[in-house]
């Protein structure tokens, strides 16, 4: 199953090509991640929302690695993307979180504009050393497992 | 033959976990890239630099894939970056470039930070078509194509 | 009268100081701004929203001048900030927006964390001259004309 | 007396105008009181560089006020801004920077794009209260007091 996110652009997200820059789009990505797996401000947790991203927390997710395609350049628009979002593998202290980034719902036609995998490792924010993902992360967490994204170009 | 490009960090590349942005590092790897292929001010060319980015030039790079392994977080540092960067593979119109994120030259001891790659396509300004890289071109960037680079985690 | 706009934080608008940076929170004005003059996607105006931002219209705005007095740092939320936004000043080519930036509705107690202003002039696209005011604009914006920010510091 | 501090512009200041984007000029203006007032990485001191900027440090400033008015668009390029930066008011625990954002030495005309005040606060990073500026810091800066900048607009 995957989870949809709407993410708006930011003017700022353009660059002199007036396109989405190739690094912005990362931090479109890391808004989605956020708006899917942080808890709320107040701390309380929904479906798979349930990591504390709040400054204080006692664990952290670290970025191992991250990859995108970009199959065509994101014009602005007001409207926000709609990010598609699933967990391509969900390992011991790591899980590949995969992406798929289409133009704002309604449009037409609907267009991919890029597909993207990062790797979290969840760490204990004190230690700096990988925590095991817990039962009840597993529990929220399992339904989104899908096979990881394919890249065609490598 | 690699090409090592300084790049300096801004104190706005870090972010709340006080480590430079895993976007933001995109970001520095762009300029690396400007540096290394983008003529000067004037137009005017030198060794590997002879991409004409300059608003309104007639052909532009655009990025195809980006893939980065993150290895150690990186610290906020007056002194530049150390970011070694080759080209892994030279195609009809397209080029990946390979990149090894060091610690400033003489921090004892040199830390690998991260390593990416990023594929650019040359593309037509008006048309937006692929164009071919040309014979100066491969003469100026074919000594500094070695190995692509190798991603641990996949 | 005012406008109240809500703008989203993102995660990278805060610094290694973990508080939204300084040149950061321009952007959120920037997005203030777009949501309360810019046309939609589509092109279609409503209310105050009657400029078209898109590229290639026929005018854009430039910045002539801004102003902030950073009252608070502001902590991070999931919830938008509450941006009020009203014109201080409605000129022959150029308008005055003032702005106070507010914690999220609904979070007690409500804190004041930064007044702006922005000195905005109506340019033409292609000669880049300044371009008057019409009177679809000034009939749409009039009513949002308040006294002008009051700065305490200067 | 003025210092000169030059600023290295990146692609990722232009937004889709095409010009340094209004708050991406306040991140060069970061860049620039770094370099002027912040000690070396190894903590070492050098003329106005005196401040210890690095996490974990026992003072920060943090920014009470901002103004810039922007006299011309900045266009792209590889030289460095020169950044005159001097201080307009020093205070018991605040400072006033001002600063004028001239193009790249060597570039005929010289312009100015920009003007640009800022005021500074020091807190104790612990406390959050204001720190007065001690005598070594009236020292090293007090030979850099001038008139503050006159902003034409207002």
């Amino acid at each position: 199953m995957r989870l949809t996110v709407p993410i708006k652009l930011r003017w700022s997200d353009f660059d002199a090509y007036q396109h989405v820059n190739n690094a912005e789009l990362l931090r479109i990505l890391e808004e989605a991640r956020i708006e899917a797996f942080w808890t709320r401000d107040d701390g309380s947790s929904a479906g798979t929302a349930i990591l504390d991203g709040r400054p204080g927390a006692d664990s952290m997710t670290l970025i191992a690695r991250q990859e995108v395609e970009y199959l065509a350049p994101i014009p602005y628009s007001r409207a926000p993307l709609a990010i598609e979002l699933w967990i391509g593998h969900l390992g011991g202290a790591s899980l590949k979180l995969c992406y798929e980034i289409f133009s704002p719902d309604g449009v037409e036609p609907r267009v991919l504009f890029a597909k993207a995998a990062t790797t979290l490792v969840m760490v204990d924010s004190t230690t700096g050393k990988p925590r095991r993902i817990d039962d009840a992360q597993r529990a929220a967490w399992e339904p989104y497992i899908e096979a990881p994204i394919e890249f065609s170009r490598r």
